[in-house]
């Protein structure tokens, strides 16, 4: 057995599990519930009165919060402990800091650590500073091109996206990430390259998508007779390949103490950010994130959002087995914003064995999907109200429009149509209906919680961020896995090298590796007689 | 017990699914494997040597398919039956003839209904025809901004972006769909209205976010002194309140026999395509789509791709217990794909009722998502691989790609390492790994499927597309569900409406219609006090 199984708590919540509140229940889902069941902190709401859980399992998933020591682990995490490890076998052994990232403001932390990690944080975000008032003062670049993937590209293009109403004009940015060859074609299109500034991201500088990329993008530039050095700049860590003045005009840099997934308030996010909103946006986006990371270690389990969040999770998944979490935004900006908590969540907590190696004998992370509402609406909740397999949603929404164009339509605003479908897909899922015909019975129980802000500006994108990646955190601190690595994606890297291989024979017979493989071949040559 | 537990074939595969194909066992999967469970149609070939599956479950499949009659039941609804009922309780009581707007080919179906539909639906694509060379020789309009969601939005914009590199030049296409008011201003930003169509899609005109939007954008018409009628074309059905050559330029229909998620060969996706890429794109699409109509009706069920996918779909789902589902296209134009067919098939088959309304004592459509390769590798590959819930992947590649523009890097061009991933993923997944470090342990027998073609052409899209419709109708068949209506996204407009109610009475007290929804203003109190 290992360790979450053994808790008291878990057995406890098994228990309450096989009678979870009845939201269908007359009487049982009141105003009152919905007042009581909340939490605020940052300037969120968090409203979750339409989870099917008592006063007594709220109770139970804080004792497990405290079994687990999940607060004080994130303590140990934001002071720079290595928290990436499997005890007693080989792995990355690594702090996790990629909150000293933005630990500029109030009460930053005072291990020696993350005081150290803050200040080289800092130096980076000072040399983006002074490198945006440059190039600003030029006025040498209008385009941006990213090329990047995964951690390197989702959540620096959901942040975008989620704030391009500040984009200062005459500004556009586009994205590279896929090995396909199509993606870059599509992204240099028209592109007017003596104003392009490229941007590679790599951690490690050797990511297989991104060289190939970036080298497609660089004999492009020497084709328009353009010196790439001019035109390039860079993200990875020290003394990678991609840390070389002499290539680039400017490289900053991130440390393997910052995690891909979690990278997006360094420089992997911030360049982009500055270059296309002022750097002053990428700052109060830093602010909003820091005051998350702050209010994320609130002893009060509570008023603690990340940490309820957490829970509230870890009932659904284990206890009520739910295999999914869908991620529905009510805003449009954040149109690509599942993608990157997928990311985020799947990949840290996607996991089989627990930090001492053995195989979990219960469900780590969900598959986390999603899409902006109302667009979800018209789409995939035909299941979620009558599926066979429940959903447990995890809704967004802003009481105010970020761009203020709106239209009274019929007496109401697109905004406030906008939030009553937001407020009511919750409680129809709650409640459900019954009726004579049974294509309009609707069971009801379906889970879903709420998140309201204000408006979504750069302080309240910062906090989402930080939200998130404290609420996966905390989840793989309960479960007692390395929520920080991710050997899962070895197997597959080290398969297509060995395909690579087998086409680097047939394009050049001289080079043939010598190295064998049927399996592929057989595929290999289904492919060809097509 | 409803019908689909009674079938001879479901309590074989009950069975055999206590010993699935175990493909980690060396020796198990075999290149000749790979041969052997192949099949090709319409340019495509699906390879499934990496499913769990004997010849002895494949055969059991296909006494499935035969015992629940999927393949009559596809033909009569190609021809016209009324397929969308419920028996015994008041439904929508419709034919389900979208194969009709593109049967303009070879063989048409010999059905009265069937023939009726096609020469209405032909009708309209001449139309088209016609109204395209008009706007092409006046050269009025560059820009084109597209406004409808779910069906109206999600098959065309995937569609769409699959063949953006056919896009003539001086064309540009925007979308809106969200009712949330940023989703409109950042479509209408910097917009030549002057030079502007605005295409408006609804089968009913009642659509409460294309309403919505219409009104707006209609709006910032009048304020820039332009005629809206000179402006906007609609498709909708004969006689609804779009379709009025008073208030728009022309006028498109679509019948009730078209559902919305199936509506893409239609005018719902035609005008687009044709606007965009020009007439014969859009003609040469029908004929793909067509051709994979023709093919979806082949009795040999082992080279019947459509048939084929929705077996092993329900092998996967019901014997095996995956409740999702993910599609992955290794082709970035193919990025939005997923995301149609998300809702194709949970629409049509995120059902709890069988035909004779009684609830399924059984898992119909599992939830489907998924993200383009290789970047999904780099985000949530790690749960695909060690994640606790084992998750099915669908993968598509392309063995040329669409722009040709690719660079040999390191001796093998980017299209060869996007092959060399996808493949690799599969045989990854399926076989797995020992190690005696448990972090790099990879358990195995994960299934995956490919399905490869030459090129993404309009041709093989129009493939695609019926692939997956008929893929989707073939489970609902076998499931013996209704597959095409929704009456599960009926509640939660039920109750958006109440709430929009609380909305206006807030505005406009003098109006109050003094309904009240206590749990509603709950909510909306929360909101207010942020």
């Amino acid at each position: 057995m290992t360790t979450f199984d053994r808790y008291k708590s878990t057995q406890q919540l098994k228990r309450l599990a096989e009678r979870p509140f009845d939201l269908t229940e007359p009487g049982n889902l009141t105003p009152e519930r919905l007042n009581r069941f909340s939490a605020e902190s940052c300037g969120y709401k968090l409203l979750y009165g339409t989870e099917r859980v008592t006063e007594e399992a709220m109770s139970e998933l804080v004792a497990l919060s405290r079994e687990a020591e999940a607060l004080s682990k994130l303590e140990r995490m934001q002071s720079g402990e290595v928290m990436n490890s499997i005890q007693g076998y080989p792995s990355e052994n690594r702090s996790v800091l990629h909150t000293a990232a933005r630990d500029f403001f109030d009460h930053p932390n005072s291990a020696k650590a993350a005081q150290e990690a803050a200040r080289l944080a800092r130096g980076q975000v000072d040399k983006l500073e002074k490198f945006i008032q440059q190039i600003d003062a030029e006025g040498r670049f209008t385009h941006l091109v990213m090329i990047g993937i995964g951690g390197s590209d989702l959540g620096p293009r959901a942040h975008y996206l989620a704030l391009q109403n500040l984009q200062k004009s005459g500004r556009e940015v586009r994205f590279i990430c896929n090995v396909d060859p199509d993606d870059a074609a599509a992204a240099l299109h028209g592109l007017n390259l003596s104003k392009t500034l490229i941007l590679v991201i790599s951690k490690t500088g050797s990511t297989l998508e991104t060289t190939t990329n970036e080298a497609l993008a660089r004999d492009r530039f020497v084709q328009a007779k353009l010196d790439p050095s001019q035109h390039f700049i860079s993200v990875s860590q020290p003394g990678s390949p991609l840390d070389d003045p002499k290539k680039y005009l400017a490289c900053f840099h991130i440390w393997d103490w910052i995690g891909g997934r979690y990278s997006t308030t360094s420089m992997v996010g911030g360049v982009l950010m500055a270059f296309a909103f002022g750097f002053e946006v990428y700052w109060e986006f830093l602010r909003g994130a820091n005051a998350m990371d702050k209010a994320a270690l609130n002893p009060d389990v509570r008023q603690n959002l990340s940490l309820l969040a957490a829970l509230l999770g870890i009932w659904n998944r284990n206890f009520l087995h739910h295999p999914t979490l869908a991620i529905i935004p009510y805003s449009q900006a954040l149109v690509r914003y599942p993608a990157h908590i997928q990311q985020l969540d799947m990949e840290s907590d996607g996991k089989r064995i627990d930090k001492q190696g053995n195989a979990v004998a219960f469900d780590t992370g969900p598959i986390i999907w999603g899409e902006a509402g109302t667009n979800a609406q018209h789409s995939f909740y035909q299941l979620i109200h009558q599926g066979t397999t429940v959903v447990p949603l995890e809704l967004i929404g802003f009481k105010e429009s970020q761009r203020q164009q709106d239209l009274m339509w019929e007496g109401t605003t697109s905004q406030q149509k906008l939030l009553a479908n937001l407020i009511a897909q919750s409680l129809a899922l709650a409640t459900g209906q019954t009726d004579a015909n049974p294509n309009k019975v609707f069971p009801g129980n379906r889970p879903t919680h709420i998140l309201l802000a204000k408006r979504l500006t750069p302080f309240t994108l910062g906090g989402l961020l930080a939200f998130y990646e404290h609420k996966v955190a905390f989840q793989g601190f309960i479960w007692n896995i390395n929520s920080f690595d991710q050997e899962g994606v070895q197997l597959g890297k080290m398969l297509a090298n060995k395909i690579i291989g087998r086409f680097l024979t047939k394009n050049e017979p001289q080079n043939s590796s010598g190295t064998s493989y049927p399996l592929g071949d057989a595929i290999l040559e289904q492919l060809e007689s097509l």
